[in-house]
């Protein structure tokens, strides 16, 4: 039985990201990526995060400490980034009541243990405090130190349930190294899933860049491929993987929120079913498991959330679609701010986004606006999903 | 306007592969992927087609010449991939009027340069041989020598263009070996869209076998990522990088049919046109180009026809809405036989294939049996794009 809802047409953002400053304050303290480089005759810092800016930040680097670099690696740090009025702001503008934040890519995955631990309550601390100064208008999904031991984990988690505005924990790809159908991650999965914490998994680590040819690496195509392709490419991936070894199963009160509606698994699920079946040592498994082993979009529609930022009303439907019966239940606006700012930056990012508005506009597109399933992926779906009544 | 269709009601195999006997007596002969390869106590020999497959044929090879490995390497080699009484079987068994056969990959791209030309005109010449003999039921997409000189590359194609039976050429993504962003393959494009000739687009290189994770490369996920995630990135990276370095643009005339349903075009389409726009120097470009660039919508609406080998409604219904208003039209069935037989094989695979019921299910589900637009798509539009009006 649904929870009643808190209010009526509440415009919700589950995929908004922002660095708070001492999480900025470690990117620019290190020598690879991810970091944060300041050039001379650039307005802002650039932020560094992903394999495919390396050759960028090579060539801008090797211009020499005094000149501008022709093409600067990377995007602008702006304000946006670890402001939480600029958060507001960009909230105000785009209608939206309620934002679940978290931190953006790479989380703290890049961190020695030893320090990791440390770092993950103080940055949860701080999304805490966030929250707790603008009640009913943020919650937050908490970040992992996942290179740390199992143990600091474990109290990360707990550390994190108890902290009252946290709704989940947002995970990228990698687990503990070796991806998040790793046997040693499972008792990570089932705390989490025992705390009522449902993950976000957010990509990070895209593509080998070798597969997006010559012309790519050049850079003749700016940041597309890695971000258009390599990014949701790697979700899929990941929760395949995820599905493949049974993690679903082990843990079946788990639940993810996939990132970009789910990356592409709402179309391949069909090929993704269909490979199982026709594959003649998984199909006789799937044949001998007790229980039955569970479809793909069994798994979608009882354990998996999907965002609505996919930018098209075709993708959307197909999202939709791919949760089944009441699908649209299962999906839930999101902007990605502070990343797809208006091109040209300065005054026009404190305007409307039009990142924001593709996706918004494929949800009315999709459902009718005002109607009830456009009203659900806008918000009413993030309210009850995660308890967003005000505490 | 639209030619009248021969026939009514025609179900048109636009996806189905074969390997003439010359072919297999290539794969035989070789020491390296692709090859055939016999091992004791097994019925057919094997076919290993991927990188993905070397790990468990090098497995294989190691236990000696006259063991028989506990897990034999890639697929087995039935008669189904060489016999075309098997295909017409397989056609009368499914309700298939018409095939467009195809050689299946890697097609000719593994060739030293000097036998390439040569074996391209033996294999056509077979293709075209195995089509007079039952016509009106066969048509085929001629394999093209990429690894020859330009000059043998254009004979070919001038060869298979005035073959009776030759409605396009099946083309893997490599291209001259730079992928199909390369400027030098244009000249190749050109002769294709002069000679009317479409290409049907096909993947075969996937992705590099690492980013599936230690337990997919200790072989505990069978081919599934590979096949069901690896397939279908390759052909949108390999579309993507064609339209950002203004292929379709600089060949207006060139037609293509993606195989898998674009792969995961159809869902990313509006992340990737987002991403473009986003991008401040492809958004620059775009706005400066003359004549305006077309977005991936466009052209995925102008030059661009899908197959239907998707195995879900979920995915064809985005398939059909991201060719835009009468996409219906650009949607085409597939089987992709000889491959995902049923499992268990034997007499098996004289029967229904549940590969080919998921496809046409699909279509049934996503238009309703009989209306115009699964007609449409189950063979009607296939009659006329390829002009299948017999001879």
């Amino acid at each position: 039985m649904a929870q009643p809802r808190a209010s009526k047409a509440k415009v919700v953002d589950v995929h908004t990201h922002m660095y708070p400053p001492e999480y900025i304050r470690i990117l620019e303290s290190r020598l690879t990526i991810p970091l944060v480089r300041s050039f001379p005759g650039a307005t802002d810092p650039r932020l560094i995060l992903l394999d495919a800016e390396v050759p960028a930040l090579n060539v801008a680097l090797s211009s020499g400490p005094a000149a501008t670099p022709s093409v600067l690696p990377g995007r602008p740090l702006t304000r946006h980034f670890a402001s939480l009025s600029q958060k507001l702001h960009f909230m105000d503008t785009h209608g939206i009541d309620i934002s679940i934040v978290s931190l953006a890519n790479p989380w703290l995955d890049f961190l020695p243990p030893a320090t990791a631990g440390p770092t993950a309550t103080s940055i949860n601390t701080s999304f805490s405090s966030m929250c707790a100064a603008h009640p009913g208008r943020l919650y937050f999904f908490a970040a992992l130190p996942l290179t740390a031991p199992q143990e600091a984990i474990l109290s990360s988690i707990a550390h994190a349930a108890a902290l009252p505005y946290c709704r989940g924990v947002i995970l990228g790809t990698s687990g503990l190294g070796s991806g998040l159908d790793d046997p040693l991650l499972l008792p990570i999965l089932r705390a989490l899933a025992t705390a009522s914490l449902p993950i976000f998994l957010h990509p990070h680590y895209g593509l080998p860049n070798a597969v997006f040819g010559p012309l790519a690496a050049a850079g003749a195509y700016g940041h597309v491929l890695p971000l258009a392709i390599g990014f949701p490419v790697e979700t899929t991936i990941a929760v395949t993987r995820m599905y493949l070894a049974g993690v679903f199963d082990a843990v079946p009160s788990l639940r993810m929120l996939l990132a970009h509606s789910g990356g592409c698994l709402p179309f391949l699920a069909g090929r993704i079913e269909s490979c199982i079946v026709h594959d003649g040592h998984l199909a006789v498994l799937g044949k001998t498991a007790s229980p039955p082993r569970r479809t793909v979009w069994e798994v979608l529609r009882e354990q998996v959330y999907l965002d609505a930022v996919i930018y098209s009303n075709v993708g959307l439907k197909a999202a939709v679609q791919a949760a089944g019966e009441g699908g649209a239940g299962r999906v839930m606006f999101g902007t990605d701010h502070p990343f797809f700012p208006p091109v040209g930056g300065g005054e026009g990012e404190d305007g409307v986004w039009e990142s924001v508005e593709l996706n918004s506009l494929a949800v009315e597109g999709a459902f009718g606006a005002g109607t009830p399933g456009a009203e659900g992926v806008m918000g009413g779906n993030a309210v009850e999903v995660f308890r967003l009544f005000g505490e």
